[in-house]
């Protein structure tokens, strides 16, 4: 049976950082299928991070799940294995980026700390756990070792856990935040269908958006194609959060908004 | 046997949406070996994809040929599995993307439009096909599904085609467009040895090259060794196209150009 | 047994060169496995790209070692295929490129030169040797093709070799200078331990670095963790050579370094 091990890091492709662990997991288990989810989290962007894994695992196979955005590392963070209650084992440090994902399979069955010097390389550098502590342990866990060989276990309540930005939602206004920015400019927030529900936004509903001082137009709709080419239009995007995009452009520059910017948006008045 | 998959889109990998199109294929179709082409096609760059595709394909196994460049994403753009005369499968949008690929390989010998629900994902959203409708299909034809089993037949005269850029060539002046730019500062023309050949530029052959207002001297040559460093140079790239580059540099920035630009060659008097 | 072909370029991820590269080998090599090192070597950066070759490839399976960076395509450089005394095969132009690789493997045991037409592409292009000459090469030795079938030995002494930097180290100062800057931005040195010993850095010691005409304090320290956020640290990075980083920022970015930029490091008087 194939073994599937997904990875997501803020490595980036530039340098070797991502190769190197490849080739870590494949000495350990050169049978084991590496599906590259992306190392383009931005770096140390934990919260993007673990947006991102919770997001896309959900169409990978199961497997084990590999994850490394590690600003703490060298320091006193730890390093965990979880098996969620799916039965799938994430891989990562102890600084909430594996647990919005765990929540997608019904949340933690079981959780490790990784200190077991068998599983990791000889010698373990204080700066590239991805390569010397994570990758190793996901390569060993994927050839069937059991998690609880690779360290004694904690509570699922003592992992440390991110805080997500929550939105206010008001009958005419709603102040969101921005999540993530994709490749095309779309801009993501911290909103779904459960939130336009409530303040009544349908396709065709007219918003005012405003970001920072400046105001634009936008209109709610199902799909780029449903407005003219320039039209701000809000959506539900392919991960069921709400979503601003241009149609024919890059939305997240015409607005000046990054991860992390408020987006306040006025219902027009009927 | 092994079965592969070629992918390539303008998905880019500073996001999840590459990594999590192969997680949809593997899940359905986990032995199928998946070669990137490239992600990296600029955004809606449908021109820029197809030709990328054609230059490509001939060098990657026989198998399935996915690509995603998909501005009408949600909107009436039909999505299509193709098999061409040589036995390879194309799919993606009815845009065109394809088609000058099919063309490596004789030309298309039949054409699909994807329909049949039961080779989507269960819910296929509005803006993200690459994951919900196009992998999957890609996914089960590497498995041997026939084609005609994903959705009623389309007359090949029906596919949408691309408006290719045609050079003129006279007996002193050359007017070319711009079909790329790689990563090195390359500059491939809408030329290939046929029109190098019917004006008479040979190695050796010097020639102005007029950009905008600007003018540049370059020398037809069979590689860069043959040009010294910082000289422009006209030559005839891996794929057979001409292309303009410098010893040493960027030809593009030193240019000017993107693609889409007009270059005029103007070749010297005897 | 799986068969491995590591691969580390400088052709970047935007254009189809590295895919078209895989689709080479994989028709020649189905079953082989590669591994991306890394493609984001800067473009024609030699000594960049040799060094994080042998930074990486002792954490890779034994296997072929693919490595194109590759300024004198076309030229009368010649192509190489070499073994290591460790009995892995290293293929890439003679350029200097593969040998401190070779170097952590015992140095090399045989070099022959790519000559045999029957192990590359019907046609040879001037300029993308990776696609047509190397990636078939390192794919036929894959298969397990002996060196001695793809052309004519050479002495190893007749290979081109590099210079690296070589540092400047006294009792109160230290002339190095920067071999690399990661996603991170932090700085890579031409000193290790062994500099740093001969030195009397340890941990805690203070150190003025100077850029240009620009002064800066860090201090020596084992992690990240160990500093203050925006503090400059000098410190051993995971492939034991010194770097300078700034705990939560990017220390290139602040120093205004490149790669091949003078760093000296003042010791403060006791």
């Amino acid at each position: 049976m194939a073994s599937f091990i997904t990875f997501l890091t803020d490595f980036g492709l530039q340098d070797d950082f991502v190769g190197t662990c490849h080739g870590v997991i494949k000495r350990i288990a050169p049978d084991a299928q590496i599906i590259d989810i992306t190392h383009g989290i931005a770096p140390q962007g934990v919260l993007q991070g673990a947006l991102t894994l919770a997001n896309s695992l959900p169409f990978t196979p199961e497997g084990v799940h590999l994850a490394v955005v590690d600003p703490g590392v060298g320091g006193s963070r730890r390093a965990l294995a979880l098996r969620d209650r799916a039965g799938r084992i994430h891989v990562g440090p102890d600084n909430g980026l594996l647990i919005p994902a765990t929540d997608k399979f019904g949340g933690i069955a079981e959780a490790y700390e990784l200190t077991n010097p068998a599983y990791a390389l000889e010698s373990v550098s204080r700066t590239f756990h991805g390569r010397d502590l994570f990758a190793p342990a996901a390569a060993h866990l994927s050839l069937g070792v059991p998690l609880a060989e690779l360290g004694p276990p904690i509570a699922a309540d003592a992992l440390a856990r991110l805080e997500l930005p929550v939105p206010e939602v008001g009958t005419t206004r709603i102040r969101a935040s921005v999540l993530g920015i994709d490749r095309f400019g779309n801009v993501q927030l911290n909103l779904d269908r459960s939130h336009s529900d409530e303040a009544g936004i349908v396709p065709g509903t007219r918003v005012e958006l405003q970001v920072g001082p400046e105001r634009y137009y936008a209109v709610a709709a199902r799909t780029f194609a449903d407005a003219r080419p320039g039209d701000l239009i809000l959506y539900e995007d392919s991960y069921r959060n709400l979503s601003i995009a241009i149609n024919g452009g890059h939305a997240a520059d015409m607005l000046g908004t990054r991860p992390g910017s408020d987006v306040r948006i006025q219902l027009e008045p009927l």
